[in-house]
């Protein structure tokens, strides 16, 4: 078995398709009302389209049609994470690539507005990914400074997974051509990964690993512009008589260096604020190691991470609909610290 | 004559009223509709109250009815500068003085809702100066963040006239207790006054005095949070269509330390949107000098102000309602420069 | 007895002394040079002067010689709370006034350089307090941007004390002219005061008071100029391998509105990075009150404040040099709170 | 002859090769030390690697060796643009394109430290530019905050050049793969490009091309992680006695949406803090016309930009180390302005 090192230095996967970024993700609530007004009146996400039972959001500088799907349905789950391909045979190609891992990918009608040919596939893990590359153009808001609130949500930026099988899930995403940016492992002779960012465009990630209970869907990141913005989305969230939203931060993240914010809504989903991470467009780009043990890695300034924010994630969903069963990871972060953080 | 230094440097006089602060102005416009939606939906003060030919505003931390009356009137006009004293009983000191100055102060009928007995009087130089201790409270806005604009505007902190008569106008204000925390003037052996700011509470200014025609009144200064919020009401306003509403900045004052942006609002009034002076309170705070050629006096970062900010302000009203007369001032601080700034 | 509100709404005494303003704290420390390393290598402090076992800084805005001064002693401890008075008199006044209070103020010899006379007095609760009128004048550096580190720190601002004895240690201070801005109480019949916000200079405060064992300094304030001051002292610190000074926050306090941080000096004394507080120098400026189970009163994110926060500060040495003993606060404000914060 | 519009939004080239981003910049100045001086003392560079006769600097983000270059030479000029590729194959599938266009590719000797096979070409307007692959790696001091000055200056982000030949060169670079994410133009029938911005990294640009006299180096813009620290460094140089390094902002770009401040070195060159731009990765990501006439589009709050930076530029050099003859443009985007701007 391969250390933590070997794991992440290895190259990734050069696959004939070519992923772009994470794209959407598709919330499912039970109170939509509450969850459109956490997310549209709150936070000011930009709606794209409201059907009966869904509501398309995305954020202020995105050109896509969407970024966030919030869905009416009997658990709060995490029902779909979508990648966008550069072309449309990519579809194809990854289609291809991933019966051939024995998965059953599947294309799916195309239910969401604005959106062309998507390909479904539980993972081996039982994320719902979902690959399209056609999607309904629109305009920018970036400048619109005027009608902007709070942070603003400027775009999706990635996705934050709690798996129990980090190594297998990182070899599968490495497979797919995500490469490596940052870990975090136990010290000593056997070197375990607790946390690992993922990549295909040139920031940080597009997909983390975090070891713990899954599969599950720990956070969903929205880029902001500046640490500024994330201070006023705080700000505002309290004022408003909502600062329970408020789960941990804002502060500075080691890993990424990314200023931040976690926000949980109404239902327990949790959103990222996510600011000042870098470029690792270059090919040789090397990933950076933190130890579990140094205090700064989950936070540069030290402080804990609540016990919620490594325990709860949102469940996800099967092609049946159900919840994916759910398992514990055997390593857990906080255990192997040998200082006690703040 | 005294040399700019034995001027500003000469103790503040000690009356026996207490001049608290400036505390509101009228500010008199043609368009009424239009100033509102200025000050208003872009800028977004709190209403205080509406009359048939007035608007009554305040900023988000205010906890006083109102500092800020638009009136429809013939002309764009500053109408009247007023000024809270601390105890019900200094206004009748103040008129006695005032008197005695050979100035005619009068008691206004109380014209302003929420506003007891307001003492007017024409300086000697044709301002027109009120004078109350009796005002309305309101509840104050400043953690409502959720309903925040742009900068926001949080309180009144200064006016800034434009005087041909500098020496005379410090002395008058000298008189009534203001102390100078910084000056600009000439260089060599005819020091000569073209800028000074003095205070009553302990930051700044109350008032500054600038060299040129007059009277007029040069612009009104808000106080905001921090320069992250000018930056905010620089992008707010462009987004909305108004970038010409911004004359000078964002910038650095060398003078006072402010973080500021000058704005013009639909009839031509100044407003300046300051954050980031500093503690006055001291009894023995000693004025800083600047030279007026240090390019950083105006705009630490060298910036040249544009003519107009040297040139235009708002007439003043005298006690007829007519615009006073104005003269030139007998020093330009544009041309005592020897340096060609940005 | 009198109810919380009745306490904080009564007027302040009217001595006839004027006291400015908190003006400077002595630090006893163990390791004088970890002392100077953290308060002028890590957070960027001016020196001042410095002698054989003592250490004077002052901030960068700062015109007087000295704000905080080092001293190498047995134990950890706050050894004096320096204030100023308007006119050298006023340190006359305040001697029989104390006296008649039944304290025993006495007058120290001049041992800090640049001070002229200084009153020193154990005050009822075993505080060590000083008052001073003349210190000799320094240059302030407040535009000095390119010697700036962190956040910078620009002033003192204030002092919180943990006092077991709230209500009467409130009493004591408005007997001194004390104004009271913000405090927090207990809901119900039995209205409880947990913590009370003092002034003299018209910002929030001068001097807090914590309900908790005590007499002991909770921590000393200084002002920072914006919220990304503080967020940048925090990553300075934190990149010099000092993660560990960072107690609290950032975050922003419901009570005084600040963006603050809480830092722990090498042995123990609490700094708080403080800014964005606002105005309260109008005669007629009313208290606000917050309701102990407002989570969002401390912290107006809803963060919970660590226990370290709550239980440890810095003893205060005697008149005999010698740590004033403590007891316990009959009202915890944590127990008071019926709801659970994050 | 096409439009601007059918320019703009052709499909770019796909050649063989794939060029990742801007590099590196070479500056020839006079006096190497007041070079350094402004570099790594005022603006805080990371020095890499001295020379007799150059300096090696690098942005404290930066994983190679160094992105500036600054050489001893008799007159101020741009002596190479760098661009990195994906492989070292890719050099060799450029020689041989340039070639085919009639350019005369030549492999310069690794004239720099830590870098391997370059090749150099003057393009068809004179550029000096030059590929590599294969660059020794350094280690990020991203997270260093402790040593951070001013901004700091995080990496290199984009040339812009100055350029008679707008059009001509717009088709080169589409040529070379890059694409393009926004445009000034004219309005009316004869629709004019005056700028365009073009990219290979996914954010606005690496590229972009001014119409101007030239061929000239217009700016070398540097990415800072927010418009905070643009001030900061404002603040800092003004302190620092160097407030003429300023010349145009700090103020928000329409296009690009980026906040950035203009400063220019002790020769002249001209240096571009740039941040908060977006995210172009998307394969049909689709360029922004801006009009000439729109007076948000070089600045967003309406500002002028000053006559030097429109007229101003470094001159580059042929590869006889001679500077490059220039002419005029045929349009300028001054004149075809029908709004004047404040």
């Amino acid at each position: 078995m391969s250390t933590a090192r070997e794991l992440v230095t290895a190259s990734a996967g050069t696959p004939a398709y070519d992923i772009v970024r994470a794209a959407y993700v598709e919330l499912q609530v039970n109170d939509l009302a509450a969850a459109e007004h956490f997310y549209v009146e709150l936070l000011g996400m930009v709606v794209a389209e409201r059907s009966s039972g869904a509501l398309y959001l995305r954020g202020w500088e995105e050109r896509l049609h969407h970024s966030l799907v919030l869905r009416r349905g009997p658990i709060p789950a995490a029902a779909r994470l979508g990648f966008r391909v550069r072309r449309e045979e990519d579809l194809d190609l990854l289609a291809s690539d991933l019966g051939q891992r024995g998965l059953r990918p599947a294309w799916t009608r195309a239910a969401d507005p604005g959106v062309g040919r998507v390909l479904h596939v539980s993972d081996p893990f039982g994320y719902p990914l979902e690959f399209f590359h056609d999607m309904a153009h629109a305009e920018t808001q970036l400048q619109r400074f005027d009608l902007h609130r709070g942070a603003p949500l400027l775009r999706l930026d990635h996705f934050n997974l709690h798996t129990p099988d980090l190594v297998s899930a990182f070899q599968f995403w490495a497979g797919l051509g995500f490469r490596c940016s940052e870990y975090i492992s136990t010290d000593g002779q056997d070197e375990r990964l607790t946390g690992a960012w993922l990549l295909r465009k040139p920031n940080v990630h597009d997909v983390a690993l975090t070891a713990g209970r899954g599969p599950r869907l720990h956070h969903t990141g929205f880029w902001v512009g500046e640490p500024a913005g994330v201070l006023r989305a705080c700000d505002q969230l309290a004022a408003a008589g909502h600062p329970h939203a408020i789960e941990r931060g804002p502060g500075r993240h080691g890993v990424s260096n990314a200023f931040f914010v976690y926000l949980r809504d109404p239902e327990g989903h949790r959103i990222e604020l996510y600011s000042c991470d870098y470029y690792t467009g270059d090919p040789d780009h090397e990933p950076l190691r933190w130890s579990v043990n140094d205090v700064r890695c989950r936070s540069f300034w030290g402080t804990r991470a609540p016990d919620s924010w490594y325990e709860e994630s949102s469940r996800v969903l099967g092609s049946d609909g159900a919840p994916v069963p759910i398992h514990d990871a055997d390593v857990d972060e906080r255990s192997q610290r040998t200082e006690v953080m703040a």
